[in-house]
């Protein structure tokens, strides 16, 4: 079975590596949106914490980054008068130091994170969005913040009246994201923050139309009304959105077949417009991740 | 008294170090054909040696680096399939990413360097020979050698049959590095190795006419037949040149006035073609570098 996942961070690279102890053929199509230069670096957050995860080297308790994680660097870079406020950890500088120097050198994204994948023994392939540079840039009252900046440096304070991803018009999916979501028997959204995204990927041009004839399963990332982790519940409130399952399932409507919710949210099923499957959702151990990817294969075997 | 010393990576940095304990007006023209660019990051290791040297942060133990130093890049990397032959320490990593970023942004080497010099409390003037890009060569039987290549990656076993410095024709020095020896009452050529240390600095055009008629006194790098750390003594003898005082004063004739060289080689003094001052040379402690600058400034003294 050939399962397409749409990720961005923390949440979506844990139902991907859910979906990676399943016997499926897996691809997790990741948003670059968030992507950035910083000390010249070339950082990818969701791109790395999906590799990390499914490379199962991830820092599991602060969710992104890598375990076994030092600070050397930034606190000489603190000591020199460097810019702190995007923390880089001594071994994550490794990988950002090896696509910054492909990159330059003319490789392109894919390619970079399909050989760093490979070299760290991933079976499924992670694939960018696209390989042309897109960023996100927050719409608030005050005026436009680039998307670190809004979410790291000022800890997401500012009220957003949109998101605006700059580069998209010209931006196009790989050929090999086009592909895979062509030949996908079922395609995941994973519960990862809508608008920010997974809203990018759907974005790039040419690539929602490569998704074909087949269950669309989203996981909601929303549970009891609140996000498992970062501003999701936030920005649905600050947007005018339902903050559950049904904000979840109208904000993607037209594109999705069936969804898997929490427990928590078992009595919004009957309302909600494509059939849920209402399981634990939270996805701590390894076992919890398979178990929510498996209700997830469910929802697509069911609805196909 | 306005000191201007020129120098290269360990050596010189401890002289350096010596002569700002002293009562002198101090600046110290580094080195900068062994800089290179790896892994996109722009790395100036004389530089470097002299500013943590001078920052009371060297590593003691390995002589360059900077102290309390850890390796997790460096081990994440060798994991990744990066280029490992240059080690890159999780400390040192962040003067690397600020100048590459600096310099990426349109800064001069000079203005970085002394940024960098003032955060870190440094009283001594550190410039860089020239803000041009300047690359040491090593001339081979079996053809020519990128210096880092040699020095490191290869150990420095080929055997050499010259340098050459691409870039240097062009290459101008920065105005403060003129301003500094026009204003010079003497200038101390630092123990560091005679053909890619000091060589590079006094063949930037322009440079060696910037010395004015005042004492220039140089530290031998040969003690007893051996270089006290590098390759010195073994690029003497594979270049034809005698393995000693002697031979530091040859290479530097018709620049040298006088010397400061070790007890070992006491007996050669008389030999000497300029009046040399004979004492402990070697540098280990803050008291012995102090030691071997008030012998520099001493004969400087004497001599002018």
């Amino acid at each position: 079975m050939k399962i397409v996942a749409l990720a961005g961070g923390v949440g979506g690279a844990r139902l991907a590596q859910g979906l990676a102890q399943c016997e499926v053929d897996l691809t997790v199509i990741v948003n670059t949106g968030d992507d950035f230069t910083h000390l010249g670096l070339r950082i990818c957050p969701d791109l790395d914490t999906v590799t990390y995860t499914l490379a199962g080297i991830a820092n599991r308790e602060q969710g992104w980054g890598v375990a076994d994680e030092t600070t050397a660097m930034m606190d000489q870079l603190r000591l020199l008068g460097g810019e702190d406020w995007f923390l880089l950890g001594d071994r994550d500088l490794a990988l950002h130091l090896i696509r910054s120097q492909r990159l330059a050198a003319g490789e392109r994204l894919s390619g970079v994170t399909a050989s760093i994948a490979a070299r760290l023994g991933i079976g499924a392939r992670i694939l960018p969005m696209t390989d042309d540079p897109v960023a996100t840039i927050v719409q608030t009252p005050g005026g436009e913040i680039a998307f670190q900046d809004w979410f790291v440096r000022q800890r997401a304070a500012p009220s957003v009246t949109g998101f605006r991803f700059a580069g998209i018009e010209t931006a196009r999916p790989a050929p090999v994201v086009t592909e895979a979501l062509q030949a996908a028997d079922a395609i995941i959204l994973c519960p990862s923050n809508p608008f920010i995204s997974l809203d990018p990927i759907l974005a790039v041009p040419g690539l929602r139309e490569a998704i074909p004839e087949v269950p669309v399963i989203a996981v909601s990332p929303i549970i009891g009304g609140q996000a498992v982790k970062g501003p999701a519940a936030q920005l649905m409130r600050d947007l005018g959105h339902e903050v559950s399952p049904a904000g979840i399932a109208a904000h993607y409507a037209g594109l999705l077949t069936a969804m898997v919710i929490d427990d928590a949210d078992a009595e919004l099923a009957a309302r909600l417009p494509v059939p849920a499957k209402v399981t634990q959702t939270l996805m701590k151990s390894d076992a919890d991740r398979a178990a929510v990817a498996r209700a997830c294969l469910e929802m697509a075997s069911w609805t196909s």
